[in-house]
């Protein structure tokens, strides 16, 4: 198979260093999700055709199809899937009578859109999801419960300043029947559009749509309603509607906003300009963005309370769910800001080998270290010393370890320091650490970034520093 | 969306409790992969079917196009990578520059083939491969250590009893060459069928393609010497053929066995009738198969070093690896065999909640509890506490923590040992245990598999038993 490769635009892939990143970012979602009880569940890649064409707003010409070569004509029965809340319906439905609910799940998986890459839009990236579902009836705490795992996960990874904004469709809509406007999504829908349009533009369309100058007006003023705390309230209470939906909505945004105060300081930001999903979403909405960004960065996650997740016609199973676009924050902080990882492998340990004749006894000291959880290579040949360290130097391995081998010399302090220097300096250094032997003979291990060589036990030896354990994460590109 | 859900053949999905199981398969092969020293590399679904097709023996045909619904008509693009395999030697191609070899790596991911589905072969399906590449040459001493690593991970796992079959396929290439064989992949290929086929009929195929008698019991004899230690080599000198070829892989299959008996004792197993991957592998092969397991239960792993992974034309990419079926394993175990997970959920304490105006106080104890890694989830309603129990009995959660809540009574020792019984008693209960409040003010945690009810400080409080923090395996279905 000799051939040139390209990447393939809008699929990404990370190098080692970039992926043992990636790895952290997954692990403390997951961790973070299971300490606030959501299980996971992992669902295949395929669903049928017919469920995913007509689930997502505009995705149907977007769905890749997926058909065995060989069934050459026909239409394809399966598409990948374009998110991970198709799946999680179907899942639901499947499993209903084995699930026990409320069920709470979290999936980390990826999806597929066959859609133009962009920044930070990739044709195939990882999401995050969280979602509690019910059957009949969801209570509303839930709605106020779930940002809180988000902002927990957030703040325990290296991501930028972000907020949540968090807005419920109770609020609008309540507000818009208090104004006496009967059709409320046409009019969310014109009023969604303040992000892209100025306020005069978007208040023209909505007298075109048959608002009043006073209505339109009253509707652009609760759209740029926000607050960092419950102040959102006498504000919209100041202009002066009143509906039993608008209580109710607002009193829910409180209830959000409050816990938040309590639980995540900071992190959540009422923001009466959130739509997200307008056919989809009954309550409280999310969205999560990343603050001192470029022009243009798209938000980070999302999601929202739903009445319907699923229905099999005789129970609907609602819900509320937060997604969060991992590859998309990934692209933006590996591939963009150069995040990265302390060292490119997990290992934290080169056992040198002296001759090819004891590799078994690197091999044993190799073993000795794994069973005790330290990461351990043996170094690929019986190169000079200088060269094992070399060979450790460049993939920031921090340690590397001498057998004491029978009849065969064992480096002394006279190489101490040098180890760790660049190509030219760790040649020469090898003859050093070769003649400096003789006056100890049990192993030894070297720091190469500091070069202080001392006696080690296999058995009981472990890094000084307990972070050197594991690759740790590196602001800078290395 | 209401509609009926039926799973679809091939593709296969674990309910919560299973998914701990899969989980726990798939983070212990990652950490003992890590120990070795591979780093995780992640890589697309997809690759082109330029490079997919003539890639797999026989696997064209099972291959899965993926091309935008909306991009109706012609062909494929894009297809979905049948094993790790073809996407890793893409992987290692396209970032040759940026890699440090020998370069050692291990992947964790989906693949999918549209075969007919079986028992334990799935159109979906999980694999664990590790693989070490190297430019130009690779040391022999990589085809001794891939096993023990695939040794270590399966002898942390609760898989059934195992043995690794190993083999070198200079073994009868050269004894082959000693006897005056020239073809010698066109009796591999005959030989191959002794595991279909008896003796007589192989042996008569053999004559057919023009081996002496006297030749064809050699070759089958040869095949049929195993042994769990190094006896393969007497054996094999007793039937007096001579080879350099020879020597080599009796003495490499030798070295093989020798560091298993150290490192993985009883593991491995020297059987001279492996063949695998005719047309790929040049040296060790491996194979990975199951005791005691019902007849056609097919192996769950298996490799070998092949001198030509992948070439850019210049450099030639050698390597060893070993790839483990994970789906099959978990086929076998979760699914025929009932392997399960000791709660479907991560959460180890649920948090009562008194009533609904004490909701923000049983949240600040589920806050302190995560906040110290104990997976906690906040009771759904301010039911009964008897229903409340209940409701973590069901999901197999450990413990219920009531919050001291001001103005509220606590439960007292009274409801102990009554709280994990059945719907009616726990209901009945429930009572009781409001009625024997007041005593104490404190927090107090149940454990309620014993009914035993302690007062606990949110601050410290651990399980007495560390076990209990986290799901564990459970080898009965429950």
């Amino acid at each position: 198979m000799a051939d040139k490769v390209t990447p393939i635009s809008g699929f990404q892939e990370w190098l080692p260093a970039e992926r043992i990143v990636e790895q952290h970012f997954l692990d403390t979602l997951r961790a973070v999700f299971e300490l606030h009880g959501f299980a996971s569940v992992n669902t295949r890649a395929v669903e049928t055709v017919d469920r995913l064409a007509g689930n997502g707003e505009d995705a149907d010409k977007e769905i890749y199809g997926v058909r065995r070569l060989a069934d050459a004509g026909g239409q394809a029965e399966f598409g990948l899937h374009f998110d991970l809340t198709v799946p999680f319906a179907r899942y639901v439905l499947e499993n209903a009578g084995k699930l026990n609910f409320p069920f709470r799940r979290y999936q980390i998986q990826p999806a597929w859109r066959g859609e133009r890459p962009q920044r930070l839009r990739y044709r195939e990236f990882t999401q995050a999801d969280i979602d509690i579902v019910d059957v009949g009836e969801l209570p509303f705490h839930y709605e106020v419960e779930l940002p809180l795992a988000v902002a927990d996960a957030f703040s325990r990874l290296p991501v930028p300043a972000f907020r949540i904004h968090v807005n419920n469709r109770k609020i609008p809509e309540g507000f818009y029947r208090g104004l006496g406007i009967s059709d409320v999504t046409a009019v969310l829908r014109i009023v969604d559009k303040l992000d892209k349009l100025p306020a005069a533009a978007v208040g023209s369309m909505l007298v075109e749509a048959g608002l009043t100058a006073a209505q339109a007006e009253q509707c652009l003023a609760l759209a740029q309603i926000n607050s960092v705390d419950d102040g959102f309230v006498e504000r919209v209470r100041v202009l002066g509607v009143t509906h039993p939906t608008l209580d109710e909505g607002l009193a829910q945004l409180k209830a959000v906003m409050d816990a938040a105060a309590e639980h995540a300081p900071g992190l959540l930001f009422a923001d009466l300009m959130i739509a997200r999903g307008l056919d989809y979403y009954t309550g409280t909405v999310y969205e999560i963005r990343l603050l001192d960004q470029p022009e243009g960065t798209p938000s980070v996650g999302g999601g929202g309370r739903y009445d319907a997740l699923a229905s099999d016609g005789k129970r609907t199973y609602p819900g509320v769910g937060i997604s969060i676009g991992v590859s998309r924050l990934l692209g933006l902080l590996i591939g963009e800001q150069g995040l990265t990882a302390s060292r490119e492998t997990p290992v934290c340990v080169l056992v040198a080998v002296t001759d090819e004749q004891t590799r078994p006894e690197s091999m044993r000291v190799a073993a000795a270290l794994r069973a005790r959880g330290i990461p351990t290579l043996v170094a690929p040949k019986a190169a000079k010393f200088g060269k094992q360290i070399q060979f450790a130097d460049r993939r920031g391995i921090p340690f590397v370890w001498f057998p004491a081998a029978a009849g065969v010399g064992t480096p002394g302090e006279g190489a101490a320091g040098e180890g760790a220097a660049g190509e030219g300096a760790a040649g020469e250094s090898s003859d050093q650490v070769k003649a400096a032997s003789g006056a100890q003979t049990g192993d030894q291990v070297k720091d190469i970034r500091t070069g202080e060589q001392v006696p080690a036990d296999r058995a009981t030896w472990l890094p000084a520093d307990p972070t050197d354990l594991h690759p740790t994460l590196s602001p800078k590109r290395q």
